[in-house]
């Protein structure tokens, strides 16, 4: 945007991507987590953003608590509310990567279409796709929120893995099988990973 | 969210606002610029924005080029349209403000209502008014973008300023009377009020 007359567009160039990466040290991605609910992706999203922290990084865990509160609080759950909820949460992906930032973006996001479509609006060479593997049974048994449970006697509809399908990630970036790790070796795992996409 | 059996949640506490407004060495805030199409708002933004950079603040300015192209690329101009699409901005500065960025969100919001309606959502603490105060007459004869002549001729219906109200703000936080200014005057002053803000 160009004002002309009494204002003179006299400064240094738009503040760029690249300004912001520099200033924080780090190359800016977008780590996609999907998984059964249960797998544990925000946990791990949230050790690994506090790990990244202490390690002089600079991560933003994307996840429900605090999409599905604001941004996307007025969607539901059919198939057109799932695809914007999708869309919107690549879009502010989108936003943060341009502000140098690393996210870490915790969705079932179960199809394989629905993370195609995120990745892109992300863009393909930034847009790296994790897979929380996690059996459905070991999801089933802790099912922490009670959610199994409900889609089991038919309170949810069109829960994944019970009664609508989890499409694994064919040829995911990164995969984690969390069965019979704790959540720290997990954590470091993926750290491990994310660390030498993001390292400049 | 806490994950039982043999996953243990031992890290630190979760990541907060306070401590990333820690490692960026600033207090995180929302300023709102509002004013007449343009007004150089998002003139002023970019100029503040770089000048914030260069001082080793972190800030990101939110304007149509990277919002109504990305997350509000759905949204129309009718008035239930125009409502959704200051909520996602609010929404978007929200997400920001938590991990711990000044952000300077740069829309027309021509209303009283529709600005209390981004304050709500933000949060009146951390909500910045901002008025870019330009003279009709100056942005009409400016008019970078063709708009006022378009909204004149009738191409643009209910164009802001034109055959649609500007409600300026009683009590904005910041004024900034364009007029006789240089757009780097402009940015000096908003610069100087913004650091008072959000030095720590």
């Amino acid at each position: 945007m160009e004002i002309k007359n009494n204002i003179h567009p006299i400064f240094d160039r738009l503040l760029q991507r690249e300004d912001r990466e520099k200033r924080l040290e780090q190359r800016a991605k977008v780590f996609w987590l999907t998984g059964l609910s249960g797998s544990g992706k925000s946990t791990i999203a949230q050790g690994l953003e506090r790990k990244l922290y202490n390690a002089g990084f600079f991560a933003q865990v994307l996840d429900g608590d605090n999409i599905r509160s604001g941004i996307n609080n007025n969607l539901g759950f059919t198939i057109e509310d799932r695809k914007e909820n999708i869309r919107r949460i690549a879009e502010v992906a989108k936003l943060y990567l341009n502000s140098g930032i690393v996210t870490l973006n915790s969705f079932i996001s179960p199809t394989l279409e629905i993370r195609d479509f995120a990745r892109e609006i992300v863009g393909a060479n930034d847009f790296i796709e994790v897979y929380i593997n996690t059996p459905i049974e070991i999801c089933e048994k802790r099912d922490v929120k009670g959610l199994y449970k409900k889609a089991r006697s038919g309170q949810i509809k069109g829960f994944t893995g019970i009664d609508s399908p989890y499409e694994a990630p064919f040829n995911p970036d990164f995969e984690i099988k969390t069965n019979d790790m704790t959540i720290e070796e997990s954590v470091d795992q993926l750290y491990n990973f994310v660390i030498s996409k993001i390292r400049i």
